[in-house]
């Protein structure tokens, strides 16, 4: 069997990693029965757009860095399309670099070019080693690399190392991240719902009737089944300032009958509610 | 009396037209007794550097915008740095132009420019009108139009329309934004606690023990003293991917009793806590 998995491209950025991982660690979970075809997207949006046209069979998304918080777009679009459900989660850690061409020195540097993510996961190794130097923000750390390779010396990106080789830039500095604590965690999405494994959590999105008191009242809820809330996502709801939407995740399947009748009752008692996927959890950090 | 007030420049940005309507809303209420200088900054950051140097009394910085959510930079600083307190908040509408230099043509533009926050907010308009078009992040919506100012006819810039009134630019296209519901809710920072007013409300950060149940635990709290929370957001706590620090809006101001009761308890109750400040809630959006 082959599964068609669409990640955010081109070549060389995080999210190529991760996907290269993520299909590394269910080779070993599946043995050779499941071939991988990776097809690379231009922005998180046209990876889920691929999979609701059936281009792909699962789509690669990173949804939080353990720096910079949540990665909006998957959010959003998530709240939004109806038939996604997450399968799987896969964590890899994020290491910085910054990279120019061969024979550019620091002090020349007068533009640092990367995705907005690095570029705020740097943001005091930046500010106090580039104090005047512009930040320009592109689409991925690949284009990046790559704008550094066809520009004239005063030009610097941060990206992976992977896209500095495939780009043949130089490594003027490593591990650059103001935190190493760097990680992110990318969903796998399907439109199929992944079956009870014993070891798994579930997301939901909701939002809450505009009455003082409403959020408190859900997570009542998960509390009278005792049921362990491990996160919370607030988003704009878009339609007023101050209205939100949120994202839960709680330990368990849908298939057991408490996840089930708890969510159930946050489904009658909110006002907007779409049920995110169960799937296991991402098992040890350190073991990536 | 002068106050000097720092936001984030250059000339013509948001941040600019923010500054000047909650000066013009504070001449209002105050007469003619204070006096205003403006200094404009280049990040968040150092508006929020001048305020610890006392190069500035005030620092207004953008908190939230109603489609992209937080602005995270800020709130980051917010849990960092002690002795700041919110003492007002001040909220603006957004209308996003996509300019060029005059004689530029839609089909000309190659690369659109602008600040993260504006790309993200004309993210449906720019991916239908504008597929296969570079999109590139300035610091701010003036630097993008002076880019675009001094380029060839191959670029565009997303600004407010003072921008490109600066700039010499031509409007191609105006109201651009995804929704046509696009507010900016800006915070007012000094190192003075503000009185009382009556239609107060008091914003604190802090993190939970990492124990289930414990942030339920903490919005028990609240609910047992009758209070009503507004607003819930999360960032990651830095230090481990699935920890979080809590940014929580409440009613009330602390020299309420009830307010100061149930606060001091929450306080006992967090691993992490900090007092951000009470401040009159902003009256009507559309008063503005």
């Amino acid at each position: 069997m082959e599964k068609r998995i669409g990640f955010l491209g081109p070549q060389g950025t995080f999210s190529h990693e991760a996907t290269q991982t993520y299909i590394e660690s269910q080779a070993k979970l599946n043995g050779s029965d499941v071939t991988y075809a990776l097809k690379a997207f231009y922005t998180i949006q046209d990876v889920l757009l691929g999979l609701k046209k059936d281009d792909i069979d699962e789509a690669i998304v990173p949804i939080e860095n353990s720096l910079e918080g949540a990665i909006n777009v998957t959010l959003d679009v998530l709240a939004k399309e109806e038939g996604f459900y997450i399968v799987d989660e896969h964590i890899i850690p994020i290491n910085l670099n910054l990279v120019a061409k061969k024979g550019t020195k620091i002090e020349d540097i007068k533009t640092i070019i990367s995705h907005p993510q690095p570029l705020g996961q740097c943001r005091n190794y930046l500010g106090n080693t580039f104090k005047n130097v512009i930040q320009m923000e592109e689409d991925s750390t690949s284009k990046a690399a790559q704008k550094v390779a066809s520009a004239d010396g005063t030009y610097a990106a941060v990206t992976s190392s992977i896209a500095a080789k495939t780009y043949g830039l130089d490594i003027l500095d490593s591990n650059i991240q103001d935190a190493k604590n760097n990680f992110t965690r990318f969903v796998i999405i399907s439109k199929v719902l992944k079956k009870k494994t014993g070891r798994d959590k579930t997301s939901i999105v909701f939002s809450t009737e505009n009455k003082p008191g409403s959020l408190y009242k859900i997570l009542d809820i998960f509390s009278l089944w005792d049921i362990n809330m491990t996160r919370i996502e607030s988003r704009p709801a878009k339609n007023e300032l101050g209205q939100y939407i949120f994202f839960i995740d709680i330990d368990g399947h849908i298939e057991e009958q408490d996840v089930y009748d708890a969510l159930t009752m946050v489904k009658r008692k909110t006002s907007f509610y779409r049920f995110l996927g169960s799937y296991p959890a991402f098992g040890n950090l350190y073991d990536v």
